[in-house]
């Protein structure tokens, strides 16, 4: 797989563009993968009644979290919940996790079992069994790699590519929560750092700060897509923003879509500290991430099945290729939506 | 799960003792999950022929490699094959193989494109589609999580908890080697480390050095057994040490064992530098590690069909759990096994 791109630098290409340059000559060659590399999961399919969802993910200190703030037993929580979310994501049900985790010398056993009880609750929330997994020493602080396994009937899974023209677009809870209760333990730690005498100032931010600290994922809207005979033509859960998934779903679809700004749903408290930290909230919902919530597409004809449901808001359409993908704002101008991750909405 | 164990320190419990400590509680709960914590890998039953079974492994730089003498392609042909070499120690054949990497920013493009290269080749050799993973930053150093799922008829799968008295003690290839191989890359970084102007001195040690950094699974003893209608009563891969995986084997069989010392199989060239070093060739056999060998028990009625091939050795033979697990010494005394690991090998 070598090139003659020796010098190009891996913060030019970004995490997905490194990852499709990776991938980008992998031929799958057993009968049994169904689908490889470029949704939420894997799907292997063994010929029985039912196909096999894997999804792993990996979290790593001081990257994807901060101990001076987050408490180890909703870290094992949230850590076991985003892969789940990202099984959901495919339509399929999580029902096996293995956790890798990499401690160094400064945790105690009782930190371990905090982080390992945060992970046993959220197997006991979702009905998932943790069947393996592999602990080992680090060097510098904990590294958490989780893989989860789900099961779905093959024609009722749902990938990223199908979203079709006139599809609706719809997306579950709200956004933008997860990402303003991280700008607030982040400002609270540097105003502890600057004089440890003042005590956290968090109160009455509980539901953005359990948005960040314990986010669930919607096994809801799975069981409730189910019961009501919805089958989305396209899904994926919100880990990197509303920005970047869309896209995702319109690049592996081959579509366009407008995407309503008036509609995206979003909670007061969020809207409240986004103009609190002068952000526009509407940023914090494109691009904040860590929802996950699960964006997906349905066929126009699947509308009322849905529209009552206090969950889910539909927030624009998919429209062809050509005509792009974009965000029609309030005064009804249209901007092409670009993914532009954490770095460009903090102005780095 | 938190106890009043509060002082206990993790270095006291070990690697397998944590391990037992976090997951002595896990009730399994769906009936998908056939096998959980405690083997090679989790077995996950679909209904099918064929059931699911998966491993998961985290290399982290600075306790399982040091980057200063591992070429980043040998590493990730390593890192996946020691995953596969986990499904073969479940008498399955592994199918898929998912791969999380975090890494700093002091990787180039071209080392990841290099690290990657080897996993693939890695998976054309054993047969193996790459379908998924995730890659994020590291704040320090390289760490690999791979994950690897094979599939076996159900039957056909091999525990660590089948073996029975008078069975068969079988180890595959030779032992020790992989953990000279590591002794010598260790001296010759001092060497250049004292005097940079000293070129590494590792002539003619090719096939001790490949053991430690391009290890194979043996794929090839699985196709065997399965020609020649052997169905191993237990089986392990020799990731630890023989020592190590042969208590694995008699505790969770309910079973003592007699261990040979004069059966134990080792390449001359392991013996010499184990010498050279004034180590004990049979202590660096017993408890070395990263032989990715196979140790495995069978029937005494399947003997003959396995005596003549130069790929086994017959080390010993299953006794009664009250008999203990012994090492009989080529001075024909018997000494209680135990699993001493790295530091008291190394008299630390």
């Amino acid at each position: 797989m070598l090139d003659n791109q020796s010098t190009t630098e891996l913060s030019k290409l970004g995490e997905f563009g490194l990852i499709h340059h990776l991938t980008q000559n992998i031929e799958i060659k057993n009968p049994t993968s169904l689908k490889g590399v470029g949704d939420d999961a894997a799907v292997i399919d063994y010929g029985g009644k039912k196909v096999s969802v894997v999804s792993t993910d990996m979290l790593v200190e001081g990257v994807h979290f901060d101990l001076s703030y987050v408490p180890l037993k909703h870290l094992g929580y949230k850590a076991a919940t985003v892969n789940f979310s990202d099984i959901f994501a495919m339509n399929a049900i999580p029902k096996q996790l293995l956790v890798s985790i990499a401690i160094s010398s400064k945790f105690s056993l009782d930190a371990i079992e905090e982080l390992y009880s945060g992970m046993l609750v959220a197997c006991e929330r979702y009905g998932v069994d943790l069947v393996g997994g592999d602990t080992t020493s680090s060097t510098s602080g904990l590294i958490i790699s989780c893989t989860a396994i789900g099961e779905a009937e093959k024609e009722k899974l749902v990938y990223r590519d199908g979203a079709r023209e006139k599809n609706l677009l719809c997306v579950t809870g709200d956004l933008g929560g997860a990402y303003m209760g991280l700008l607030m333990l982040e400002r609270e730690k540097e105003v502890f750092k600057s004089d440890p005498k003042i005590q956290p100032d968090l109160e009455g931010n509980d539901y953005i700060l359990e948005r960040q600290l314990k986010p669930e994922a919607r096994i809801d809207i799975i069981q409730m897509l189910a019961e009501r005979g919805v089958q989305p033509t396209s899904m994926i859960d919100i880990s990197d923003g509303l920005a970047s998934e869309l896209l995702h779903i319109c690049t592996q679809s081959g579509v366009g879509a407008q995407l309503y700004e008036e509609k995206i749903p979003m909670d007061p408290m969020t809207f409240d500290r986004a103009r609190e930290f002068s952000l526009d909230p509407t940023m914090c919902a494109m691009n904040g991430g860590e929802d996950y919530e699960l964006l997906f597409t349905i066929a126009m004809k699947d509308f009322e099945k849905l529209q009552n449901n206090p969950d889910i808001t539909f927030i624009g359409h998919i429209t062809s290729k050509e005509a792009g993908v974009n965000l029609v704002t309030r005064s009804n101008t249209e901007h092409p939506i670009t993914a532009q991750g954490w770095d460009a909405l903090l102005g780095k």
